[in-house]
């Protein structure tokens, strides 16, 4: 697939990484395509591989599929400079809405920053994904296959677009992850505290960013259907 | 410890039996403790071991720790039968504030049913625990262990009292779970959310109730800071 990143900081960068090793073409938006910066940052990626610099316009209007890898706050300027390039593409959100000072999400997230997202961009068939982990766990998600029984850590994909999901889902799993379905983007509302709750563990609580969520699965799928 | 588990469900009676086998008083609080259903409930319960029926203020009084197993539009009500008796004790509130066709949460919930119930009994220590899980697993969560390499899976528990978190944290790992401290009742907006998207997950999105969220860690906490 031809894959826009926008933004080249580590969870963009890592993300670009993985897909280009996976065959696919990766175009990575930026400010200044042509510049130093950018040179230095494409010398670390894959040689040989279908990655280049672009402007953001530039890399969403190619693309089939535009990732949005920057901060929150950014988000807005990123999708003015997009124009109607978004108009009938996948558009994958990885941000988390959060407050300025990273303690918690925006309070009114009631609304995702997702269906926000495809309230701002309504062209456009809005996932969330990429949320829920650090860039280092993005970075190598097969590092905790070792410790984990060949368990892989999760990631959740939601968005309404049913014809395009299973297209999201495979990039999930080419950036090395457990892909599950977790339903339309309304869900983004309980994918993007999930993504809080990762930070918070890393960081208030302690435990550092070497952790990754993961799903296990009973052998033989036992258990009954009683209760909640 | 002495619990006092209100509400003999699936849940209730998964954790007290749990309980009750690591060496703690269990009390199930129930509208008819000495009918027959409360006898048939009990002759299920590990014999010898220090489990009784009585009601619902009785055991709330007797106990150090009252676990709140009920659902959740049943919580005002047994909040009021147990009346002061909750004063000065650990109130662990395992319910999620889902709306009546369980298809979501209650759409306030940028303020969580944990910080509700710590409001509606201000003289407790209110935790927020069990409510990230279906109740075959809090039955049975040794049952991934052989699949999953010995990880178990985890409990996220919150709560303001740092004093008496430790003994929340122990009865979640004599329930069988990796117990991590998420931090204050505030993060209880995080793990009600994670509790809907289990059940989302086992239903809505057809993965059933045979699976489990889990924590992987990296050997020797490989991974660095950079990023998020």
């Amino acid at each position: 697939m031809r894959i826009a990143v926008i933004g080249a900081g580590h969870v963009g960068s890592a993300l670009g990484r993985a897909w280009a090793w996976a065959g696919h073409v990766v175009m990575f938006g930026m400010q200044s395509p042509d510049g130093p910066q950018a040179h230095s940052f494409l010398e670390g990626m894959p040689s040989g591989a279908g990655v280049r610099a672009t402007s953001v316009a530039g890399a969403a209007r190619e693309a089939e599929v535009v990732v949005l890898a920057v901060p929150w706050d950014a988000v807005p300027a990123m999708l003015r400079e997009c124009g109607d390039t978004l108009a009938g593409k996948v558009l994958i959100d990885v941000t988390n809405p959060l407050k300025p000072d990273f303690s918690g999400l925006e309070d009114d997230y009631h609304v995702s920053g997702a269906e926000r997202v495809a309230g701002w961009v309504p062209g456009a068939s809005v996932f969330k994904a990429f949320n829920q982990t650090g860039a280092e766990n993005m970075a190598d998600p097969a590092g905790y296959a070792a410790v984990a029984g060949g368990i892989r850590p999760v990631m959740f994909a939601c968005g309404d677009d049913a014809v395009r999901k299973p297209d999201v889902l495979r990039l999930v799993e080419d950036a090395g992850f457990e892909a599950v379905d977790a339903g339309g983007l309304e869900s983004a509302r309980l994918l993007e505290p999930y993504g809080m709750l990762w930070i918070r563990l890393a960081h208030a609580q302690g435990l550092g960013r070497s952790f990754a969520f993961a799903l296990l699965r009973r052998p033989n799928g036992q258990g009954g259907t009683s209760g909640s």
